[in-house]
């Protein structure tokens, strides 16, 4: 059983969650390679659409995601990883997770989450 | 704050998690009157693709979402919700979640998880 890469022009969602806290961490998009290059190496892989490359989410940073678990859904048009978070941050920003604003009924915002990285020491090369 | 409604032509993708045990239930798209009906009335609402029409989730079924909390990611392309599910199961399957296969990285499923309700007890009327 695979993705249904046709359903979303070659792209799926994929859910992203610690495996053991159960937070999510993030959301990204996975193509056919993607999906590919992340059972075949167990590391996470994405399909970045801003660089319209493939993305091994922590080559830069050293901050990869192992592959615990993944599962898809219903119809298969959304994948979810859950995995062991290296370095404990998934948000470039340096917060453990890209789901760091509260948004309150009346649209007010409170910042959430632990920041464990400064971004600026760990992009600098 | 809101989500950045542009981006994704009109439709942000929603992830969806049970406030309480962390599950990650559905994935789900949301348009900018679905955002306004969710913060209005409490109740998580969504754009079906499939019937181009809001979707009150669980108007038929009466297993509505209701909003717990609401958090935006990083670049604000992506909602989280935390929802306590009346009834138990997100999934029209009668799954407590829509992410019920898990896939091994040789392509190998295994149905998990738990089936609430029979779908069409539920859903005939």
């Amino acid at each position: 059983m695979m993705p249904d890469f046709e359903k979303g022009n070659g792209l799926v969602p994929a859910v992203v969650q610690d495996h053991r806290s159960g937070m999510v961490l993030m959301l990204a998009y996975v193509n056919r390679s993607a999906w590919e290059k992340t059972l075949e190496t167990g590391d996470a892989h994405y399909w970045s659409r801003s660089r319209n490359e493939i993305w091994h989410k922590g080559g830069t940073s050293g901050h990869v995601q192992k592959i615990v678990e993944i599962r898809l859904d219903c119809d298969r048009d959304t994948i979810l990883f859950k995995v062991e978070q290296i370095g404990g941050a998934a948000c470039h920003t340096g917060y453990e997770s890209c789901f760091h604003n509260k948004i309150g009924r009346d649209g007010s915002v409170t910042l959430v989450g632990k920041k464990i990285f400064d971004p600026e020491k760990v992009y600098r090369k």
